[in-house]
């Protein structure tokens, strides 16, 4: 079950140039730094409410974010919803025809395990399955 | 201050085709449809936590829906963020250089007040701030 939002993916060409926007002219507080080697990403974490902002600095032009904002510029790259059960969700969604992006979830960020399905089954939004890692 | 998103705008071509997606493959429920025609939509809500997610049919050609998945396709239109004080918030992101689409609020949904930031500021992400009208 889908219990809220987890949190928003934004491509951006530069963390230091789009965290000053969300510091100052949201009055949001970045919290977190880090690099992500295997996903060729920067990435910098804001909490807005119940849900995170994640920006996404791609660090070679072969990164997925690289190529997003090359064809569509920078913006909302991904939704992610928080799941009880990541499982039964992925099983849901392929029952109903959802094309899979990852089939099996892997370990993302924070040890969550997440998986994505593909939007052009999705109505156009990327969007992520996320749940702690004990599920 | 920013206390929440609210919502997400989301661009689809059709309710009828996108909102069985919500409800069977993400186990979402649709709450309200509406038409809004000085915006020239129809428009679905899903409540996910905390976040409303707003499905956003075109009704015309002229809607900027249908221009914006004209140019980019169905997906992420908007971001909007709960705001304690929308008159202090818009001046903030102005002081700051943010390009306003709207320079004072206007009377959005469920009558509350509603402004746009441009996204050629924002990094790309057309962003909303909303608050009661009371406010």
């Amino acid at each position: 079950m889908i219990t809220k939002i987890d949190h928003l993916g934004i491509a951006v060409r530069s963390l230091d140039e789009t965290i000053p926007y969300y510091e100052k002219s949201l009055g949001l507080k970045c919290e977190h730094r880090e690099e992500v080697p295997s996903q060729k990403v920067r990435t910098a974490f804001f909490t807005v409410g119940e849900v995170h902002l994640e920006l996404l600095e791609p660090t070679s032009p072969e990164s997925p974010i690289a190529k997003f904002i090359e064809k569509n510029g920078e913006g909302v790259h991904h939704v992610a919803f928080a799941t009880t059960d990541i499982h039964a969700q992925l099983k849901g969604a392929a029952a109903n025809g959802v094309r899979l992006i990852n089939e099996q979830p892997f370990e993302g960020a924070a040890g969550k395990l997440v998986a994505f399905l593909h939007p052009k089954s999705t109505h156009g939004v990327l969007t992520e399955f996320c749940a702690p890692k004990t599920n």
